[in-house]
């Protein structure tokens, strides 16, 4: 299955400035998205980057990993992920369409593998009783992942977009199943999501957050994270 | 399979205190046991309270669900459950025990099904391949759910009791299974818990939280609430 990765190569991870530096910002991103490309690869998945700018996966801080096709779409996320919808027609004349966010550094395959099932149906059209569309809802209401196959679905992220990609998938007529995935529900965007990465992450991610002097902090109520 | 259910009758949910009074804190605490009973109960469980006071769980705001047997232990949290477990020898002498925690209002009878899977053995015994330990942890290192088929296990929930209760199950010898959950992953403890609830959640604790005023609010990243 081919699976979409949008991912912000210009200004990543604002969220994280109350923890890391620009530059620390754009390292960890790419290390997340390495992360990220390598566990879809393992589920079986063809990762395919959408850019916002020019960059080159394989000149990254993680060696040996999957070195996926790049598209530069400067557009808005979803903007540039409906394009491609449009073009591919998934659940149409198209296979199905996967779309991940680059910033899941807990995936890992097994839960991708949750994700993909009941729509790889090869030619999109052998697929009794299969939903048309699959999502994973992130952790306040945000859409972590898609799986489409339907022709006429199209993505809105603004705000509550679990919510809206539902509402969506209503309109058109497509039937929706939601993947139940802490994992997948923990995108890597502000400090108390380090914590999370520290607890589960066993990825590249996770090793430079405590290479970079990051560490659990057990008292209170959750954990968080503190840096030496 | 058995479940038992800690719940604190007498001082709940102190952490919502920026969201709702005390009175209303005990309601809801109340109304989120009662969607966790019935979510046990939909999915074959024999649920159990373990109070810290005595109450009447048929005399709560919630008519109509499940009534199971109350003990009351008002010892710490940790040394209740293993008193439990130490009486109950799960999967020694005893069928497996599940600890699960009362509020977790998200959880679904689907969500259950896949954490009892496996350790449905009757005796206990023909469990040839099964996890000794299931565990769901919960956002922030904690653990939400448990399922234990080794007599030797015991918890402990001070502190990241996900890792805890890994290393104490390395040190019995319990192979140990990870349920990724969202859902379960969730339990409702502070105000930012309560946009899950309003976004995911169909049965009386969400409905409650909606007539009490709270809705969501979908300006900045992450989805919050707001009470008019």
């Amino acid at each position: 299955m081919e699976v979409l990765v949008p991912f912000s190569a210009d200004r990543p991870k604002s969220r994280l400035a109350d923890a890391l530096s620009p530059s620390e910002r754009a390292t960890f991103a790419r290390t997340m998205l390495a992360d990220v490309l390598a566990a879809i690869d393992r589920a079986g998945g063809d990762p395919h980057v959408l850019a916002t700018d020019e960059f080159d996966p394989s000149d990254g801080p993680v060696a040996g990993g999957p070195s996926p096709p790049v598209t530069v779409d400067d557009r808005p996320l979803t903007d540039a992920v409906n394009a491609v919808l449009a073009e591919r027609r998934p659940g149409g004349e198209g296979d199905p369409l996967a779309v991940v966010m680059a910033d899941l550094a807990l995936a890992t395959p097994a839960a991708f593998d949750r994700l993909f099932a009941g729509h790889a149906g090869g030619d999109g059209r052998d697929r009794s009783g299969a939903p048309d569309v699959s999502i994973v809802p992130g952790r306040g209401g945000g859409t972590n992942a898609l799986v489409v196959s339907h022709p006429r679905f199209r993505v809105d992220y603004h705000g509550a977009s679990y919510l809206d990609h539902r509402r969506i998938a209503d309109e058109v007529g497509a039937t929706v199943r939601t993947v139940d995935s802490h994992r997948l529900a923990t995108d890597v965007d502000e400090r108390s999501d380090l914590a999370e990465l520290l607890i589960h992450g066993d990825g590249a991610a996770a090793a430079w957050l405590r290479e970079a002097g990051f560490s659990l902090d057990a008292d209170g109520g959750r954990v968080g994270v503190v840096r030496e």
